[in-house]
């Protein structure tokens, strides 16, 4: 229940004001979401790299293969970026250079720890996937222990980071509002679309209520 | 005209096959999307930020604030990794394990350069802005002196890097093709939503043809 750590390395400074370090905050923009990147370092090299995540409690997840060479990178201890990033919309202002986006961000900074446990790896695993399609995780055969040792997942306290949100309208500069220019926000929109069986699907199965559209 | 530069820190090992280093599948992932995430180190700390980026020929670029952090960090010389991630469906398996999603993905490595002449500043946020839509930077004011100044642009080559693409259906084990579990894709879709006009747009202004949906 800690609200961020405002470090000198993680406060926003440029407009500071679209800054926001209540862990509310960070909660809703995590439980908004599924894809995050991360970056870390090896030999010298930045990585910025893709992968999904869940939140448990104050704490962020995300797994891979065992074999993986971002798992592996960050086994060794070192600190790494969780990012995730939500834009809203595009903004058209009356002058290019207030065009910009509308969006809400999550930064968080620390060293990620590997779940060791194979229990607490089955556990986290079927959270992972109920948290993207409740009660799916039932219906599914448990994973094998060999699944299980394949699989890597680490975790990282919501500690040290910070939350960035850009909403409202374009603010444009005073002399420029009565230019003849449309100006507003282009919203961006992230949606499922129709699922899409697989070819192999056993006949007779039904769509599960959690893939049904809201109509 | 080249392809990626497949070294040892940059081809894909794990799923090998996902793999592309193409010059044209690496244009085709950069054109779909204009979100991308950087990441880069500042004083031995790893960063992963997003922001939105462009491609001209086999050059990426990205611009922000002159004083922005990201970007100071940048100047340094420094190598950086650029990341675009177009996440095209969730992949629901018969097992845990092969849950799993469908995308594009392109990583470059390598050090930005910032883009020193204003008259080519000016000319490349112009490009940046008609690639978003085609014809709105001739509408614009030009940006005046300052603005040129206090934005800072850094472009890097296409050079070393790596496509990854996974598409198809749900990869199961044989043994499970028999369970009755659906399994399918579910498909992710980014789309912009109705332009929603400023609330002080001079009246008059029409909807250029550029954010009108095509019905």
């Amino acid at each position: 229940m800690n609200d961020l750590a405002r470090t000198e390395r993680t406060r926003i400074r440029r407009l500071h004001e679209r800054g926001r370090y209540d862990i509310a905050t960070a909660r809703a923009i995590l439980d908004a979401g599924w894809l995050c990147h991360i970056a870390y370092v090896i030999d010298g090299t930045p990585y910025a790299t893709p992968t999904m995540y869940w939140r448990e409690g104050d704490r962020v997840y995300w797994h891979g293969s065992s074999a993986s060479k971002m798992l592996r990178g960050q086994k060794g201890g070192g600190e790494v970026c969780f990012t995730v990033t939500h834009v809203d919309a595009l903004v058209l202002a009356r002058s290019g250079f207030h065009h910009s986006a509308r969006y809400r961000s999550l930064m968080l900074i620390g060293r990620p720890e590997m779940v060791e446990d194979e229990a607490e790896k089955d556990r986290m695993l079927g959270t992972f996937i109920d948290r993207l399609w409740p009660g799916r995780n039932a219906a599914l055969r448990p994973p094998t222990p060999q699944e299980l040792k394949a699989t890597a997942i680490m975790g990282m306290d919501i500690d040290e980071g910070a939350a960035k949100i850009s909403s409202g309208p374009p603010a444009d500069d005073e002399e420029d509002y009565d230019l003849p220019v449309w100006a507003g926000l282009q919203p961006v929109i992230t949606s499922f679309g129709e699922p899409v069986p697989c070819p192999r699907l056993k006949p007779g199965t039904a769509l599960p209520d959690y893939l049904r559209s809201g109509d």
